[in-house]
């Protein structure tokens, strides 16, 4: 499957916030930590758990840009 | 200034393609291309150019994952 | 490659759209008329052309519900 | 009202997953399954219930398109 | 048509600035100024112009909170 | 820090609506409710209480328009 979001980041599943309906997925990201906030079901049916190997993709059009200006 | 967006990753700018109302910037974060999909005010509006440092603020839900299964 | 994103719909390309950096591309999912703002990149890598097979992927947190009342 | 998002989907609530924040809406649009994330207070706000007609509303800009290749 | 997108915010059309594919439309909400970028094709079909009321509407997830800490 | 994201409202913070891994944090923007669904995590890391003042930051392509017609 080819994607047209143009942000995929390989990382490994550090740990699972898991709620009723949402998830927070703590990832390593070439020794950056990332979260993404996910469907409980979407833990469940992708089987994540930690130390999984899994990619974070992001739409171009979500990513912000700071300066510190 | 602190902010809920849970993931901030540091990196530079490579490229930008202006277009009228939209501009797609390229970040090297860690080596890995990432790239961010702004308003052409934006860019002009924090001065962006090649080599500028930023960081690229993404909210843990716009966050997808992807495994290989 | 499996998601995390809830929403898979398969569907055909009907047309594209294409500015400078981004592209709106039109797409026919079971009859009902879809469209998807990308980056022009992402058109071009992957070779979006009119009929072309595709699927929406859509994250769950970006889906807003309406009613009439 | 005439909204600028370019994606209205027509539905049936089938199910609601409730957490303490947000709930899990799962759609039935034209025979497929839509999943929309919203807020618990959405939900009573709307009074959704099971076979509610409701529509699943979908900015063109959170669409991400995959391909086979 | 009600929504669950809980915020609703009434304000006027200020200046638009179409691209090819997308246009950022500038609004007055309450003296505050807010940009929204949406597609050409839904300026179009809305018929919007300066001054033209309008409402912005945001859904909770697309919300960072922001201190001065 | 400066932000590409072109809407920042400043407000208070009225109520926080705590689940496991999402808050829904309910604002007063003059005198406006903005509701903002972020995680736990980032309520706290922020120090989130009633009466904070804070700035509600939105991207301009997370907004979308509606007109009454």
């Amino acid at each position: 499957m080819k994607l047209s979001a143009r942000n995929q980041l390989s990382g490994t599943v550090k740990s699972i916030n898991k709620g009723e309906a949402i998830a927070n997925v703590v990832l390593d990201v070439a020794g950056q930590r990332l979260v993404a906030s996910i469907t409980v079901e979407a833990v469940d049916d992708l089987g994540l758990s930690e130390g999984a190997p899994v990619s974070a993709i992001i739409k171009a059009s979500d990513v912000i840009i700071a300066t510190d200006g």
